[in-house]
């Protein structure tokens, strides 16, 4: 399959479009780079330094025999993105092209503005270059699980049955996004929905949970083929933050409570869910959502599994109740399922031990380069 | 009150500001004028030429002594935003600031483009803006009712609660949106909704059915102070396109079988629902929904009203089928409730008789600047 990787250089892309590549499938990967700028602007790196696209191409040229086409490529230029599709024609998508930060969302007009921005037109322009130039691509869109919020309700994939006043219809399931960040994937879903309805378009929604991980098989295979890693209060995420955390002795920061309970899947699993899309693609005209995720935890729980798998090093870790930034509520009722993912065939990797001793121990080996000013929560989501 | 009307020189805005200003508020009107520009790209023309909002607002203080402050106002530029709340700090502000038309969003990627820009990104800005210097003022937002499509359940308003295995929850009502400008009122209203939880901002979101009519009280008061009235097929709405082609001798062109039903509010009555809205302010933090309509036609039904009433004063009207040029369903469940605004005091003037023929005489005024070239759909939901 031709299958056109966007958002190519990020900490999913980036080990998706090697996945694809090994499996023999011709891979072309787009960025605008949108995201290191950003990094620029906020002062963060990833605790190790990633090479850019191009060079991580070559290397696996050189390291696998297999070509990686690096096509730089800005979704927010609608002729760009019909030019690409023209050339291209691919018969996958994976879209991960989006600025990914709820708190980067959330610092002002200007940074709502743009995540919005970013995302919503970058992604109907996408939808109108597809319609113009290959109708039957299979449109794999990454969302997030934050787009449902925390309903007292099982959380379906993506529909729900409502029987109401004695009657009956199968509707989107409703959403309550937590931040400016999780509202621009709604209004991707919405406008992809519609699209595949009036079009004819196809596409799968995988609403993600909190990736965790450090490696792939393939980011392994050589030092400058890794993938970035975040754990700052902005780009990082939970569980990686918190073992960054633990191994340069910091208190894990449990925000509130700690109730907050999320859907979690390790990197690898995002590889498979996403190839498990590819390969079995949604039909024409359908908007299929799956929710992608292995494991629900409370952030509590959370820190105490890592800190937990800590002492059996003999490392003392301390866990710390902050002040919340976010308006979330810190206890509440969560059942998502996630259903669909497992009947194509996902075996979960279970978060472990092993996977935690292998994250601690390969962060420990960058433990110098760890900023320790960038992990307290600086963006509030209320300012007064 | 001060109530500020976003979008004040459009066929609902001017006719608002009218209303509140002679209850003596004060008023302030902004407008960017996009409306007009897309008029002239589209070779469209209001049945009447209406004059700028300047000299409508100088008549006005001519004939009542009132006056209606005119700061032309992009809500695209923030910063012109935030410092226009700033001066004024209005207790309400009624948001008719957007791009108005669904097949206008439907020509192709530039105007949905322009559509969901326009509205989404305007609308965040306002709320920036509202958060920085106005908290405490009341949002009155218009939606539509097309934001819910045709659901095979009751529509409610806003929300609904559902059971679901065993457990309940009142979430946001399933949304499924017929065009790209109808998307980007339920984009609004997400993010709207966002703000209120989050911010503690209060808003009411007016799900407004199909306007009819030409006058409202104040209209009538002296010949420039009438508002905008099209019949064509991009800005044009249903039942005043239908008397248009009533007048002029041109059957009335139902899109396909004509079972599809929408709901209906002559002008007069938006001005109340709005004013009952302004009136009874949503609480801080609440976002609150009205469903702002007074009756529920099919198509065709519609078609079958305006030809009897024509035909009681000797016009016979004929009623064409032409293909539908929109997805949507012909024949449907439709049931949506409007409890809410009935519940404030709203007394709605039904469709009569009296109302269609006080339209068919105000446009045959005017039958000579009919221009029958633009009354048949040009816009295709589907182009292949």
């Amino acid at each position: 399959m031709k299958i056109m990787i966007l958002g190519g250089d990020g900490y999913l892309g980036w080990p998706t479009a090697m996945h694809f590549s090994k499996q023999g499938h011709e891979v072309i990967v787009t960025d605008n780079f949108l995201k290191r700028r950003l990094e620029m602007e906020e002062g963060l790196s990833s605790l190790w330094p990633v090479p850019h696209l191009h060079r991580r191409s070559k290397v696996w040229k050189e390291v696998t025999g297999n070509d990686i086409i690096v096509e730089p490529n800005d979704l927010r230029n609608s002729r760009a993105v019909y030019k690409i599709m023209e050339t291209y024609k691919p018969d996958a998508i994976v879209h991960y092209a989006e600025q990914p930060s709820a708190p980067y969302s959330m610092q002002g007009l200007e940074r709502a503005s743009l995540t919005q921005h970013n995302n919503v037109i970058g992604t109907l322009n996408l939808l109108f270059a597809m319609q113009a130039h290959c109708p039957e691509a299979h449109l794999v869109k990454l969302g997030t699980m934050g787009e449902y919020g925390t309903p007292n309700i099982d959380i379906e994939e993506g529909y729900i049955t409502i029987d109401h006043n004695g009657r009956s219809d199968t509707l989107p399931f409703p959403k309550q996004p937590f931040s400016f960040y999780h509202l621009s994937k709604v209004h991707d879903s919405n406008n992809i929905m519609f699209c595949c309805k009036n079009w004819g378009l196809r596409s799968t929604d995988l609403n993600q949970g909190v990736v965790y991980g450090v490696h792939t098989d393939d980011t392994k295979l050589h030092p400058e083929l890794g993938t970035s890693f975040h754990y700052d209060d902005i780009f990082g995420t939970v569980l990686n933050r918190f073992c960054v955390q633990a191994v340069v002795d910091h208190p894990l920061t449990v925000y509130g409570k700690g109730g907050q309970t999320r859907t979690f899947l390790n990197i690898r699993d995002t590889l498979k869910c996403v190839e498990l899309a590819v390969t079995n693609p949604a039909d024409e005209g359908e908007f299929r959502v799956f929710n992608q995720f292995t494991e629900t935890f409370s952030v509590l729980q959370l820190a105490e599994i890592v800190k937990d798998a800590c002492s059996g090093h003999g490392i003392d870790v301390k866990v710390d109740h902050i002040p919340n930034p976010r308006i979330e509520k810190e206890e509440h009722y969560y059942n998502p399922k996630n259903d669909k993912l497992l009947a194509l065939g996902l075996y979960p990797l279970l978060l472990s031990d092993v996977l935690i001793n292998e994250m601690v121990s390969e962060i420990g080996t960058a433990k110098d380069q760890v900023d320790h000013g960038v992990m307290l929560p600086r963006v509030k989501w209320r300012h007064h």
